[in-house]
């Protein structure tokens, strides 16, 4: 049932089948900048930004075209969205289904913000009566894996949609997975931060109870991740980030809240009950407004050394 | 300050330097038999246990000697506990206590219990009075790091005890490390295990809701544990035991409540204020008495299925 | 800011001056059966319900008139909808406004629905085009409060609208506040709600722990309802449907249920940290699913004592 | 099975029946200087206070006798003892008992302490061996209620030990009722607290929610307290303390965030899950840790508002 795909053998197949596609990415922020990169050695590529800057570096470094309205991306075949919140993505799409006129060639439009569900139906939709398919396929591997190609992809989605798009997707990823329908990939992408936020809090809990009891926090984490509670939170976030006070702002704690509010949003259609998500809700919210939003997400940890009065480090 | 040590270097240093080393073991259970097995392989080793019938098991495929009466442990040098809480450790300790005498050689005391860190502290001043060092030392890696000698262990207590047990340890353990003094290796396990509990609730509640919502759960997993929300519990638990539905018995829900309490009180001794140790711990005691105590640990996320009406299954 | 009238003054007030208003009234439940009935006695009253013998029953014993069918209701001056949900509000105003025409005299409609903000805005905008003015205006007080004709009401909406929905709203309800714009009523019913089970389940939390422990729960509800830990929940609810074992199925598990998931959708939409609120919504929900959405609200406390084994009685 | 008595009847029974009865008081804080004075009245009673300063004027305003060391309180009938915690209980027991000799008179021990049940069993032990029993016999109504001699007493402890004390018990509240044996008093002076806190709590996060949607504060309070989500908290210490910004310190939050400790080892030592009382016991140590021990239990909501960037007025 689900597809899983890798990147190794991109080159190969790109040259030979599709020679003429004409790609546009829209969001050139610390995801999409290297992103829309990887595309523009592949195809080519329009790419267009809220801050105009960032699209000429764009073009001077990886070879994409610059595009001055987004009206003019009915003139592409895929376009790629990764922006803060569905908000900027309806707002970008009115513009560009005001630009379609008979000659428009787009025929897929893949979103890969960390969207909300429900919106993606609507937009999904509307795209549909333009003759347009949707994908909503947010990602994981931050930063370092759009550096990398090396990005995990949820895709929701029809098959055919989702087929259309592989070469493209595959230039910046390396797991490509179809979770269902359209809304199905950023449902998947909110749960999963929400089980991550879940791994990063509870470490966080556990390393401020041993700090505050004066247990060796450097010791316990040695030990915990030789042992069956260990995550990639405590594998890597707490020693990386926490532990060495450096907490880097590249996944952002407010952007972290607002994709739980989307899992709860989730869980409140769903048939499930999920005390321990809707405490996650809280807290990262509680974390955001107190430590701001601005931070990277495991600065929400501040909030229990806060509480508890100690700091974590070794 | 922790001291990390493997088992690769056992032979050669045990025949050499600690040739007359007398090893008593009490607790012959999922853990304990396997254990005192790679102790008998390298020491001569007296094995008691509740139901006798164990012990002459052990003595015939390890070689151990069988003890009668609890009396005797005083003509050990090292003595292991390994039993299913304080409990238990304390009315062992009277009896071995009574026995004692001026012949008696019995210097330390590792209890690989999971156990309460103010009942150690007790049992260890108890001992104390009578030349005897106390080492908590619980494990981590189960039935399966049992076996193949690749347990974790965590230790609290003197750096000069720990020295004399290290040999011993060393038999079934791959990783040791010094978490602090007497207590400590109790509050880590205890630690751990609710670090465990969450990560385990965590996936299980994100997994319920999309499985709720219509999506396939094993692919969705297969994104998180290519994504940074996996843990120990999606990549192993989750896929072994509750997507298959087997749910093996060798960690018992029971026991892991029990573990998580140990890890509150913990809680209420520090500073720290721990909102999702204190939920897991509603939660685990409520699946103990809705599924079972003797079930596995991870049929707790039957709960969280009984709420939501599904079952995880790919 | 806030008006508090009573009913006290209701008879001279309406004789006077509003001799022609013709009222509606769409849902004859165990809430709305009664206040239609108030209604009645003061003002021509056209009622409908989707079981029609309801609509019978009430003809005969309050002297309301019969409507046939929903688009009829452009005939009267206020129309009084008391729904499940605001799905099914929705539901029937898409008929009313299609029997819409240039006879009709409708001007306000007053929603007694526990019912939800952003679905009342979307509403109160489309009848808006009708030149209809939207209050939505919730009830506490129960069944009970509906006999007696002394419910609480909770306005949200135009200060106009309300002035031109009081003498009706007076015939039922003892206390009338305006609480904001269109919306802040249902919001303020949903946080009442979710308050309301908040106590109910702390003090069934607080009954469980202390019969779990043998301490007599008659004696310790006496104290604490003679103390500052006492609440509507443990003054009435508690004795009167729990200890009784009555819970008497007055306010349904599944639609307090609903109205927490309401309460939790404005918590989304505010800037506030809500824990506990969240906590309750998951407590409820998997009541609802293990015990029964018929079920009373109060036999959200059966999951509390299946989870200790005891049962709360005197 | 329980005994619930007023004060109305005091004066008549005293003077016939007991009039020899020596009482002595450990303690006169806020509570403990006015029920000393109501005991005054009645008794020849003995005072004694950590701070000197208070017993002399205690015994100016009150006629109270000063005794200079606890070893002293062997000479009275009945000893009263009303400090912050177990441990200063336990501390003033040991110079008691060291006080005591062939001619001490000393019969009944009453405890007034939000006090620890396990630790009372210990207590009661000890002093059983000097013939000595023990009630512990917590209190709810605050400082108000000690001045008026309103206090509620909640006690634990045999019916003859009650018996002894209950002329006494009658000068300074109004209901008393015997709750189960040595400990019941203070585990339901636990649970009572926590239900007050979780009510306290609970109204919290509903009005700092609306407020920060906008709604009217005022007018939500009046609607819930006209409603079935009213409580103690709700009529009373939100109007008074919180909205007013008074937050009068007359009731510690350190002292409550002691209580919930308590409960919360009760839960643990019950077969009771309870995830609110444990999420209250979180939230109420970190408010004690963030708003401060000193505040009054009020000020919890203070982190509410912190977090959601409201404050709570009219």
């Amino acid at each position: 049932m689900l597809e899983l795909m890798t990147n190794s053998e991109i080159n190969v197949e790109f040259n030979a089948t599709q020679p003429a596609v004409k790609i546009g990415f829209i969001g050139l922020g610390a995801m999409g900048f290297p992103m829309a990169g990887h595309l523009a050695q592949h195809f080519e590529t329009w790419v267009w930004n809220r801050t105009p800057i960032k699209v000429t570096e764009h073009a001077k470094m990886h070879g994409s075209t610059v595009v001055s309205t987004l009206e003019e991306f009915g003139q592409v075949d895929l376009l790629f969205t990764c922006l803060p919140t569905t908000t900027e993505v309806i707002e970008v799409a009115a513009q560009v289904l005001h630009g379609l006129n008979q000659d428009s060639r787009l025929k897929t439009w893949i979103d890969c913000t960390s969207g909300h569900p429900q919106e993606a139906l609507l937009l999904a939709s509307s795209l549909s009566q333009h003759g347009i398919s949707f994908l909503d396929a947010p990602l994981s591997g931050g930063t370092v894996g759009a550096h990398n190609a090396k990005l995990t992809s949820m895709v929701g989605g029809s098959e055919l949609a989702l087929e259309q798009a592989l070469p493209a997707l595959k230039t910046f990823a390396a797991k490509i997975v179809r979770v269902g329908d359209v809304g199905a990939g950023y449902t998947v992408k909110a749960i999963h931060n929400v089980v991550l936020a879940i791994n990063l809090w509870g470490i966080g809990e556990g390393l401020t109870t041993l700090s505050s009891l004066g247990v060796d926090v450097g010791a316990a984490l040695e030990v915990i991740n030789h042992a069956n509670g260990r995550s990639f939170a405590s594998e890597k976030l707490v020693p990386e980030r926490v532990l060495t006070r450096a907490f880097p702002a590249t996944f952002k704690l407010g952007l972290l809240s607002k994709d739980i509010g989307i899992a709860v949003d989730m869980v409140g259609r769903s048939s499930a009950s999920t005390p321990m998500i809707l405490l996650a809700h809280s807290l990262f919210k509680a974390a955001k407004s107190q430590i701001g939003a601005d931070q990277d997400h495991t600065a929400a940890l501040k909030l229990l050394e806060q509480w508890a009065g100690i700091e974590l480090k070794t």
